[in-house]
């Protein structure tokens, strides 16, 4: 089984990507839009500035890192059920954080299976 | 700046990725063999079977993720700081998990700056 772990940058971000609970809830109703279960969260916050925000999921997680002195946040979403939309999931947060800023998206391949 | 993301599929684990706190242990070695320091660590266990254990740095983060039913593991690390070697935080965790089963190798270049 392929899955797809999606990583983004997202240039031009607003002042969301200072929030960990706003973050956290944009990553939890993107996970629920493509019917992925929330069942866990984790959050660091950096000194100075910047955050690490985890949204553990029943299908694995996403990831939401950002450095504020950049307005640039990183998104990572894995999820090991090929039939969710990562796709929807980083437009979705991405709306929330950068609605019309600059987004490189990096898709790799994942070979889930007992040998390569 | 740019930072590299080392994704990596390891096959032929043996039954340590059956163990959140003994991974947790071993992402948590291989980075302070590197030089960086843990901030914070969270796990899931899923059913039947499988991990999700995720090590917090303050440069970044290491995650790993099993499937007990394929022996297979996938490491992702991230680490701001490009001179901690990830190469040598995924060739450590290897060592403990899989020391001689094949590893397929992803680093994709994530571009820290406020534009692309």
């Amino acid at each position: 089984m392929l899955i797809v772990h999606a990583l983004a940058e997202v240039y031009g971000c607003q002042a969301i990507i200072e929030d960990a609970a706003k973050l956290v809830e944009a990553a939890k109703t993107a996970a629920a839009a493509v019917g992925a279960r929330t069942v866990g969260e984790f959050q660091v916050k950096y000194e100075p500035q910047g955050l690490t925000i985890a949204v553990f999921l029943a299908e694995s997680h996403i990831i939401i890192t950002t450095w504020p002195e950049y307005q640039l946040a990183l998104i990572d979403v894995l999820m090991c059920n090929s039939e969710m939309d990562y796709n929807q999931v980083v437009r979705q947060i991405r709306e929330q954080i950068s609605p019309d800023g600059h987004l490189v998206m990096h898709t790799v391949p994942r070979n889930i299976a007992a040998s390569p």
